[in-house]
């Protein structure tokens, strides 16, 4: 199955210029869905991940999915001011400004081995600032999921991520 | 395993006089979370559900995993100007001004038996906008799963609600 053949693109949203990718297309067909699901959960397997963690509010639909197959516990990092009890935080730069997401201090610890898990890798600045927040809780090993990689966008998170193991599936 | 004792209560959060239900604890254990996705995939495994609608954000972890064990496909609600393609809107109360939330309008079609999951029924408002959106599809059959019922609540909403078969995993 080509999953890409899935996948909606919506010319110059949310602003001109951007080929924006629609993952909900894919989502809804319950056999693309089936098969995103089930190449992340057999490629990270058998990597000892006792923790997903992923990001508001795309990554929860898959990284849901991906925890309980892998029979992991699972992990939300939101936007700034969405989580009821005590956050660490990390900001990242927008083109105009900067914005800043959380995860409960006492989510993860020293023993978890984390998958970070988003639907899209685009100039990676968000899975820079959720690396940070995972490090910030010393944990053993760090992995990358994502459905989508725009490879075509070059700079310097991803240079730091590429020292990540990583899967994607999908890439442009 | 008693669920109840997962999720953590936060007084005056996110205004006082609120008891919030967090979640997040019952998520990140993994023995609970597995839990909840295979008690809701199996009281639903054989009514035909096609797609399962789940409300942004808290709704899609769970959404997403019960989506890949019933075999179904997943489609988001979305708060307004987030989805990117056409879509169809529903407006409900807040204790002061109203909320819109959208969904795709090629997400559904006649054909579907849909589940829509939230985390939480508190006043009833936001499922019943869900409902509306999915009636506009003129889907076969709608179904609720919640993952905590505040029973306690007592409003017009939910006798709307109560017309639908609805399970919940833990009552307040």
């Amino acid at each position: 199955m080509d999953l890409k053949k899935y996948i909606r693109e919506i010319q110059d949203y949310p602003i001109e210029g951007i080929n924006f990718k629609d993952i909900t297309t894919l989502l809804k067909d319950e056999k693309a869905f089936r098969q995103v699901v089930e190449e992340i959960s057999s490629y990270f397997a058998n990597k000892g991940i006792t923790k997903i963690v992923s990001l508001e509010s795309r990554g929860f639909i898959v990284g849901g999915a991906v925890a309980y197959c892998i029979n992991a516990g699972f992990v939300p990092i939101r936007k700034k001011g969405k989580l009821p009890s005590k956050t660490v935080k990390e900001s990242y730069e927008l083109e105009y400004g900067t914005d800043t997401i959380e995860m409960h201090e006492d989510a993860l610890s020293e023993d978890d081995v984390v998958l970070i898990h988003d639907d899209l890798l685009a100039t990676g600045g968000t899975a820079l600032a959720a690396l940070k927040l995972v490090q910030q809780m010393n944990v053993k090993k760090v992995y990358f999921s994502f459905i989508c990689d725009l490879k075509f966008i070059e700079n310097g998170n991803k240079d730091i991520l590429s020292q990540y193991e990583t899967h994607s599936l999908v890439e442009y």
